[in-house]
């Protein structure tokens, strides 16, 4: 029996490796059509930060590894180009051009997402990066060395913007970002966006929202960033305005795409041909909370979609949860949370929504070193349920957020999460856990 | 109608605050022996470390709050005696020994637990001290302080053992911790055990497990405590082999004590007698894993049954759900975590016990600064239920414990726990939790 994967990022090496442990009979092949496979993308701008270390630090098994050790026949260099489902057939082509044809059994795409570029003139221009594969961040890498870089633009907010933008400032360099809306990020509670926001400015970050870039252009030897209300220049642009599923093999061999272009899969990531799987950040979920379908790209699930996928193929019935969009990312001192529900996406899926923030502290009453924690909550006065969190604080929150995912799935009530027996010790928070505090006080909008 | 609290610790002071809010027009009178209210015990051994800061930093509201602002009828001082439940009459003694009676319609036992002292000659000697009260916390401060003391000798390895070896080793003091059985903490799995004893020794603790001590007599100044295999000197003597249920009023008023010698309560905190609550350290609970009562005396427990008390007296009808035993303390640079059954307790309690231990990181491939995580963890062969976690690391342990805490509430499968959406960013942890890849492996076995 032949499984095919198209992709050897998160998912597809996941789903590789796993499906040999499972069944080393099985003939594994991977198509990549990078030189890159099973590196730690999250870990770039950490990298980028320093200097001292080369991009491929972030590679955790070497293309090698997965040929010799564990008998995956992966080839790099070879970029799909069709699936034709009813011959279970793939056809690739070489990093020389050549074609080549791959029959299947089993097909896994794991083509994962690419970078939204906007479409403004000067996008194309040098020094105008992105950041989502390891040939990104080696190019950033590269033009910050080669160049005498002194300010960076960044376009965008998100996780990435905010990632790099720590990462600039920590290699000496100045660092403005600027979108076209209002507000940090989009997801986040205004009281939490505002602490954000300021350690931003606190760590000499420029933050400019509510301006749209119309153009890039060259000026001087440096890049001219222009709008109605902006007018900036530095030597490096990063567009870290999102990324998009990379869906198009999949939409044009007739599978079913939907929510934000995603494949659509079942809860056995099969996308709507029986022989065909797809995981990792091309394909949709469904969510734990409004059971909806969702596209929430982020590596743990891409990982655990790999597995399931590798199960599946090998005869084992695997079925995932849903998700939860449970995400985590530290900007400067500040580690920011999140999972499940916004308000607003609460109110969307039709919940009756009451929502709190509170102010805690990280330690005990009278602990020194304590600081701040800003918890957000979300519940539904209908059935009385915990729909959502989000934190932010200098210490204890990036674990703190695991154990309100574990209620989502669990479906616990407001009521019940506030009964939850939480460690206590002074260096580690109140005796009330902020988590505690938020449920108490949201229990009483209830 | 007049609600009276015997203590005015946790418990006792959360439910007349609580009482308070609830009904302004409640009369409620709280009789506390000592002359100290409303304080952080759990932060005493840090307040000891501290040289600079003096032992009331812990109070975090003075009594005079509770009277003034609160109209609470606080009186300190007075020694509750006799409990009268057929009369609904309590019989106290004040500092000066003037007896006092006081009615009630419902009355809270809150007195809290008393340090075990062992029973070997020279447990009287000055020097020799135990460590709950904050009047305890003062003696320590004063000794310390008057004394050139070079080396204490810690009579026991648990929480206030280790803490206290922190805190001392902190003022530069030469510490031994000796107790007679083998092992550490008795609850710990061995592997993590040997953690946390590697990191005591790095410290340059002394620990001396497996020695009986038989006696404590002065030496030229200092105290020497003698045993079979044991023989040393030192300047203080720290007792802290435990604490039992101060539970003497409320066996003597003919209340049902069970666990321990702990007061014998329902899920309302009501104890045998209709018009009687018992909460705090005094008190068991049922264990929501067993369904058992237990006696697990903790901070957070006694602040939440002293609200629910409150809340029973003022009409509300509050029910606690059981509770886990989750416990996090620090030792030097490790934190140390549990919450529900070790694999010995599930066993007792019939489980099918399965139990794996797995070494993880703190941080992801490939990021600076990682450190080793140990997870223990326990399930149930026979439902597939998670039946307890323990942890140990350097980071990311405290507040990751609250995830399986919340899984244990919610009566999750390890397999359910497994396929938790955790959020994860490479300062703060591999892309597959510690806890998931524990849960992994321990499905393997299950």
């Amino acid at each position: 029996m032949h499984f095919l994967i198209i992709g050897g990022d998160a998912a597809g090496m996941s789903a590789a490796s796993r499906a040999k442990r499972n069944r080393p009979d099985l003939e594994v092949t991977v198509l990549e059509q990078t030189a890159d496979v099973s590196y730690s993308a999250c870990g770039m701008p950490y990298n980028i930060a320093d200097r001292g270390r080369a991009i491929d630090d972030l590679v955790v098994r070497r293309a090698e590894v997965f040929r010799e050790k564990q008998g995956i026949g992966l080839f790099t260099g070879h970029r799909a180009e069709q699936i034709d489902p009813e011959a279970r057939r793939v056809t690739a082509v070489t990093r020389e051009g050549q074609p080549r044809e791959f029959a299947y059994d089993h097909l896994l795409i794991a083509t994962g997402a690419v970078p939204v570029r906007p479409a403004i003139p000067g996008i194309d221009l040098p020094g105008v990066m992105v950041l989502k594969s390891l040939a990104d961040g080696r190019a950033i890498k590269e033009y910050l060395q080669a160049r005498a870089v002194r300010r960076v633009i960044v376009l965008g907010m998100g996780y990435i913007a905010l990632e790099m933008a720590e990462a600039l400032a920590a290699l000496g360099l100045a660092v403005t970002l600027t979108k076209p809306r209002p507000g940090l990020l989009p997801w986040m509670d205004p009281a939490l966006a505002a602490v954000v926001e300021a350690e931003l400015r606190r760590q000499g970050v420029e933050v400019l929202p509510g301006r749209t870039v119309e153009r890039i252009a060259p000026s001087d030897g440096r890049l001219r960033v222009t709008g109605p209300d902006l007018d900036l220049e530095g030597d490096m642009v990063l567009a870290a305005v999102g990324i998009r599923p990379e869906s198009r093999l999949a939409s044009a061999a007739g599978l079913r795409c939907g929510v934000a272009g995603a494949i659509a899969v079942d809860a056995r990531q099969r996308t709507s041909h029986d022989r065909i799987y797809a995981a990792g950040d091309c394909a949709d979920a469904f969510h734990a909370v409004t059971g909806k379908r969702v596209w929430i790209p982020l590596a743990l699930r891409a990982n655990r979609a790999g597995w399931a996928v590798a199960d599946n193929v090998c005869g084992r019935d695997c079925r995932l949860p849903g998700v939860l969009g449970s995400a985590v990312f530290k900007v400067f001192d500040l580690q920011v949370a999140r999972t499940g529900l916004t308000a607003e996406e609460a109110r969307e899926a039709g919940f009756e929504t009451a929502a709190v923030v509170v102010q805690s502290r990280s330690r005990a009453h009278a602990h020194p070193g304590a600081s701040e924690i800003h918890v957000h909550m979300v519940g539904d006065r209908g059935s009385g349920r915990l729909l959502g969190v989000q934190m932010v604080g200098r210490e204890g929150v990036a674990h703190r957020l695991h154990a309100p995912a574990v209620a989502l799935h669990a479906q616990m009530s407001v009521e019940q999460f506030s009964q939850a027996d939480l460690a206590y010790a002074p260096p580690f928070g109140p005796t009330w856990d902020p988590l505690l505090t938020a449920a108490n006080q949201l229990l009483k909008r209830m």
